[in-house]
């Protein structure tokens, strides 16, 4: 299907001039839009008004936009872009020649910033608006780190004040993450904690708890409403998050097409849907618009599926029921991955974008076991030399399915997929991986419906 | 000085076909040569012979070869540069612009890659050389595990065991390069080891002891020479690994040239030399031939001063006293760095190279304190993006010294700095420095002293 020259490099980056100007809105090409968020209390969609006493209004303003197809990128952020960015997309020579496959691999490599992921490319967007709101800072959560690293990176360019709630276990367990966030000034609280209102009655009900993400959210989303000048600001999952992250698929895209390169499949792994989005936005939007197909595949963890075992319906985004309600493939609000999960996606819903087009058809999703994640990660790594994050690497794992696929039937596909991260702050669970104690789970269809329980009432 | 146009971007990449085909051996161009390695037990140089029995022959070689200007990289390793090189050349707009200063600052960033810096540069082709050889691994020694990391991708890529020694104290409390190791296949152990002799021997006198680089050396040194097919390798202060690392001053050159860049100033960390003697070595090359005159700085931890402190002298290059003597800035081998000294950099003596330049008065050296490294590496962390590594963060001290001094005296100079690696696995480090436990230490000249007196007595 390609047509290629000889002379591809391993590594294809841009010129600064061809960097993206605009965000492409993959929701202005959509025909069945996502659901609106919905009031938690009525179930009405939310207004703008309302969403902006959590929110930032120029981010709002892009939550709710699902009509304009390109939106200019502050002169700000594409200079802050500039440092990190354009990222490399990566033509996986050594791989191909390990699986001795006729299929072209490339990746699109996010994991070169010391966020040490994709997170980096929202969180300045969010900062940036924050700024120019006139805020004193943000308030977020944040779990192993990933995203409070990014956003403590962009406020501290701005010169915000940042404020991370770390759920408790990974604050104490994992100081690493938690050290570079107060590197970049960041105050980071274990959560739950005494200086919200909600972390003080979840201390009293449960004295030794080692806190939750839900938990954490709910904290961060207090401390936001309740100070002047302060606003909530979220990593993944929401449709504005997609926006920002369009970038690496619109790099991704004029990368392949200096090169005269169509790929026909596209990969990309999925915990809240962020850097999948962001990959497959412009790609999708050709194929909404009739002008190419390709094949979409979203990679899940097997003990956490949301779209592939998920229910399609109104759900909260957060244990706490505090944010508006979103309509997504979900495990239900009260769904907890095993503990022995390593990594992230983790997360029980799914972006209301991806799982519109997934409801739609337009896309596939697979979800796969964290050993043979692992399996692959290791050797992806001593090929091409990137140690990836667990999360990435579920996107290897199929990526490296379908190159064997090739290889059994000749076709020379090419395929593309997302390498969001690097796993140097992932060690202890590669560390399991090469002990051989890593193991897998999969729920059961009972723990499917205890998660499902907790999904509201209201449904629209 | 520099004619510069408007349009520096941000990162200067080269493109494939610009990347070194050779490397350069500044030593051609020296017209004093490095003192020739010394047999510990005669004084008298050391035969290729003798070195042999140690170290892969096209290494030894090279390491012999204080001639020939231009050495051809090998096509499998041009091929393995690739992967993870070009590494940008960056202007530091952002810092510039905290810094208020009419310098332009550049650095050469050497840490993306999952090494997280310039060591794989010679692991690869230190191992390369090794599979030529027809051999069935290297063994090598590590301490905070840099060197060990690359070493083992190295290996990895080319199917070869790779055996590290590790120092104990860091085997246990810094599992995560130990684990980055293991996932490239490297078998790693903890030293003093049982497996050695001399490990026996060290375990019996000092029951309890944590180790240390020197008795890890030895340990690896015995375990290459004792076994069939294996050789032992160093990740630094030889001229081999120097001639590996100028690819680092090569592709700075090129990039520099493309924009018509002349530097005034060029900086580097030094602990065994070998990044800064990369960096270096194709200006020092313009100025030992006459055509351009550079200030080059190399800036060492005061707590392990070598070159600011040191004797010229010939002196062991492990404490254990088994590879071959020579003549360098040292502090003795019996020198041992203060406990509170994060990062590296703390090797007793310096390359013999970079000695013999600084000899000549080709290059000048500063000694700078861990605190004022720290806070000039945050300093450069939050507007740049990057969270370097502690031994990096030793040349952005002074970068950002001699941009001040611009400021002053309105002098527009060209800075450029090697930013050898980042910092994920020094997070320890950075929490005694945001904590504000950190310290400094300088050697009292009683404490020189007890490090000379461990200066063999042969002198030449």
């Amino acid at each position: 299907m390609t047509t290629e020259t000889n002379k591809i490099p391993y590594k294809i980056y841009l010129e600064e001039h061809e960097m993206p100007k605009q965000w492409y809105n993959v929701r202005a090409d959509m025909k069945n839009k996502p659901a609106p968020l919905a009031n938690p209390g009525t179930g009405e969609p939310m207004t703008a008004e309302e969403l902006e006493a959590v929110f930032c209004k120029e981010l709002v303003k892009q939550e709710l936009d699902d009509t304009t197809p390109y939106i200019d990128i502050p002169q700000e952020i594409q200079d802050f872009y500039k440092m990190y960015r354009p990222s490399p997309l990566v033509r996986a020579y050594c791989l191909e020649e390990k699986l001795q496959t006729p299929a072209k691999i490339y990746y699109k490599f996010e994991g070169n910033n010391t966020s040490g992921s994709h997170k980096l490319n929202s969180a300045i967007a969010q900062a940036y608006y924050a700024k120019e709101q006139g805020l004193k800072g943000v308030t977020t959560e944040t779990g192993a780190g990933q995203w409070g690293t990014a956003l403590s990176m962009a406020c501290s360019y701005f010169g915000l004040d940042c404020n991370v709630y770390m759920v408790k276990v990974s604050y104490e367990q994992k100081p690493f993450r938690r050290e570079v966030m107060r590197t970049y000034g960041a105050k980071v609280t274990p959560s739950p904690s005494e200086t919200t209102a909600i972390g003080r009655k979840i201390l009293e009900e449960h004295p030794g708890t080692t806190g939750s993400l839900g938990c954490a959210i709910s904290e961060a989303v207090e401390a936001a409403t309740s100070q002047e000048g302060y606003r909530y600001v979220l990593g993944s999952v929401l449709s504005q998050v997609l926006l920002h992250q369009s970038v690496v698929g619109l790099e991704t895209k004029t990368a392949l097409d200096k090169y005269n390169i169509k790929p026909d499949i596209i990969i990309g792994c999925a915990g809240g849907g962020s850097n999948l989005g962001g990959l497959i936005s412009p790609f999708m939007g050709e194929k909404l618009r009739g002008e190419n197909d390709y094949q979409f595949i979203a990679v899940e963890p097997a003990s956490c599926p949301s779209l592939t075992r998920g229910k399609y319906a109104y759900d909260f985004c957060d244990t706490g029921k505090v944010c508006p309600l979103q309509k997504m493939y979900t495990l239900g609000s009260g769904f907890i991955p095993s503990p022995n999960h390593a990594g992230g996606l983790r997360y029980h819903g799914m972006s209301g974008i991806v799982s519109q087009l997934y409801a739609d058809g337009l896309m596939e999703a697979r979800a796969v076991e964290q050993t043979e994640v692992f399996a692959a990660a290791v050797e992806f790594a001593r090929v091409e030399g990137i140690l990836p994050a667990p999360e990435s690497s579920h996107a290897i794992k199929v990526a490296i399915d379908e190159a064997k696929k090739c290889k059994e039937t000749g076709e020379e596909k090419t395929i593309v997929f997302g390498l969001t991260g690097t796993g140097y702050f992932d060690m202890y669970a590669y560390e399991s991986f090469n002990n051989g104690t890593m193991t897998d789970y999969i729920p059961t269809d009972a723990d499917l419906a205890a998660g499902f329980a907790s999904l509201p009432k209201i449904e629209k």
